[in-house]
């Protein structure tokens, strides 16, 4: 019986062995290799999610693999193909799918939340929503396909244009990413972040920082842009601090694009959402054409995975990771191999 | 010497002779015929503006008049015609102007609030803020054209289409204005609004209405909607509940147009959108294009100026008429005559 990783209850992560289940008509079966650790893993870490997560779920949203078995009427895929999930099953009848946004469905299923995820041996899922990878990729470095297609959808939501000062608040892995793809789109980016490892880390790949414990970063902006302000912010920290600095700094007429998960109501400066006529754009998830996008700033390097990936895991010490992440200091992504590799 | 209406300090609205001071060259002296009291005057009138306003302050920006006398190298304009004036003054030299946006000039002067409006007999202003109006226009309806473009420049950044489902929360003279342009793109408009004399006003301009005292404005929505909730959203009503329930009825995607003025910061469902994807656009004044549409939409009826303007003061009444203002009920816009009424 395959091995997965399940997550039991606030805090209790546990190893345990489950049924393999061969795939009906439309499903494919994989052989997960890697799975990143989210942001999102470690609310459910916290039992914050209990309202929505089924206990034991196997988690896992950020993967990379080999296909296995395919169902019935399955075409396009053989065994051992290389291949990533973009993890989301639509209902297809609510306004939102009908209206062409699947990704923000009324009765989204969220892959690896809703529904059994990638940590374990063997995942079966809809065909539909595995996407085939190029054969020379590396495994490890397509399991960051998932979060690279957050950051091409946040970048593609806020607009980014040849020579807008962009400022992203947050350098967490997607805030680093979303630096990374509003540079390539031709933005002036500074990044604006209180932890030391996560400025040094950003500062690595070329970006100015700020430190918002030691500068105002409105007032770093309006000095770098001669008073105009920021095009765009990127508010991802989460935090109510970061939110009113992802206000302060836009200029008139600027975008903000928010990011972070903000699960309880904050307070927010409107007037000057107003006054400059700010807009302020949400942007969750993806859509298929970001994923395929995520796909080739993988394969073709754009994304530095080889630095991103702070380290990999077994299966089997899969509860230290989350503990070790818990922290949130001096990591940037870990992924927990589950095995196909090769 | 002429008569203004002036600011003196809160609550205090006093009557003074002033020097007439003639048209230097760029500029036109106008004799105001009428001039709408607006929220931003009642504002000012309860102090909250001491810190923007200097004292004594000739307050007015909604107006319609006649020339009087035209300064050196001023064309296009001879005395008695009819105009009325977009009250803004822009640097020319900020970043916002620069960037062709010249009504959120970052050093702009609000005629009428950051330096002398039309509640007075003799009102002299530079001639490119004068915007000339059709002979047989009525002038007390004229003096609707400033909110009226706000309207414009609202429904324009709402981006309101064919079909939209429209919700205004609050009806004061610029939601009904913003109701009236909203159905007039093709969208269908429902109106939230508390107070029943308001909610009486603008149903008897045919829209349909919900009291959020007594019914849950997104459940109605819902209802009316299959479900898919709205595609747009105008905060109009300055209050924290109006802004809750601007995000709470909009759809996935929908797109939220922040009219009202909140000088506190507001606590804000961050996550609804997010998890819809909503967008939030500020949008303040107007721009020359939404005034000329304004003049137009006057000029052709399309905004019931007769049951808009509730009552009409004379110059000498104007304490009085803030006073009456300051209720806030059973009466839409008032107007202070000036004088030069033909």
């Amino acid at each position: 019986m395959p091995l997965a990783v399940q997550y039991a209850g606030a805090r209790s992560i546990v190893t345990a062995q489950v049924d393999r289940r061969p795939p009906r008509p439309g499903e494919v079966e994989i052989a997960p290799a890697y799975t990143g650790i989210c942001g999102t893993d470690l609310h459910i870490f916290h039992g914050d999610m209990d309202g929505r997560v089924h206990r034991p779920a196997v988690l896992g949203h950020e993967m990379s693999g080999r296909i296995t078995a395919i169902g019935e009427g399955v075409t396009g895929f053989s065994p051992g193909d290389p291949v990533t999930v973009m993890p989301l099953r639509s209902c297809g009848a609510c306004a939102a799918c009908q209206g062409g946004h699947q990704h923000i469905c009324q009765l989204l299923d969220f892959i690896g939340v809703d529904s059994a995820g990638s940590l374990q041996e063997r995942w079966t899922v809809p065909a539909r929503v595995v996407v085939p990878l190029p054969p020379d990729i590396d495994l490890a470095a397509a399991a960051l396909v998932e979060p690279t297609a957050v950051a091409v959808h946040d970048v593609r939501r806020a607009g980014v244009s040849e020579g807008d000062t962009v400022v992203v608040v947050g350098a967490g892995p997607i805030g680093v990413l979303i630096a990374l793809l509003a540079r390539r789109a031709g933005g002036s980016v500074l990044v604006v972040e209180p932890d030391a490892y996560r400025r040094d880390f950003i500062s690595r790949l070329g970006f100015p920082t700020v430190d918002p414990g030691s500068e105002d970063p409105a007032a770093a902006v309006e000095d770098r842009t001669e008073g105009a302000g920021a095009r765009v912010a990127f508010e991802v920290s989460g935090a109510e601090a970061g939110l009113a600095t992802a206000v302060q700094v836009l200029g008139v007429r600027g975008r903000l694009c928010l990011v972070a998960i903000h699960p309880r109501p904050k307070s927010i400066d409107l007037h000057r959402i107003f006054w400059r006529e700010l807009t302020l754009v949400g942007a969750r998830l993806y859509e298929r054409s970001d994923f395929a996008e995520a796909v080739e700033l993988i394969h073709d390097g754009t994304v530095p995975t080889d630095v991103m990936i702070s380290t990999i895991v077994p299966l089997g010490d899969a509860a230290e990771a989350f503990a070790a992440m818990e922290s949130g200091r001096g990591v940037m992504k870990v992924l927990v191999c589950t095995g196909a590799v090769r």
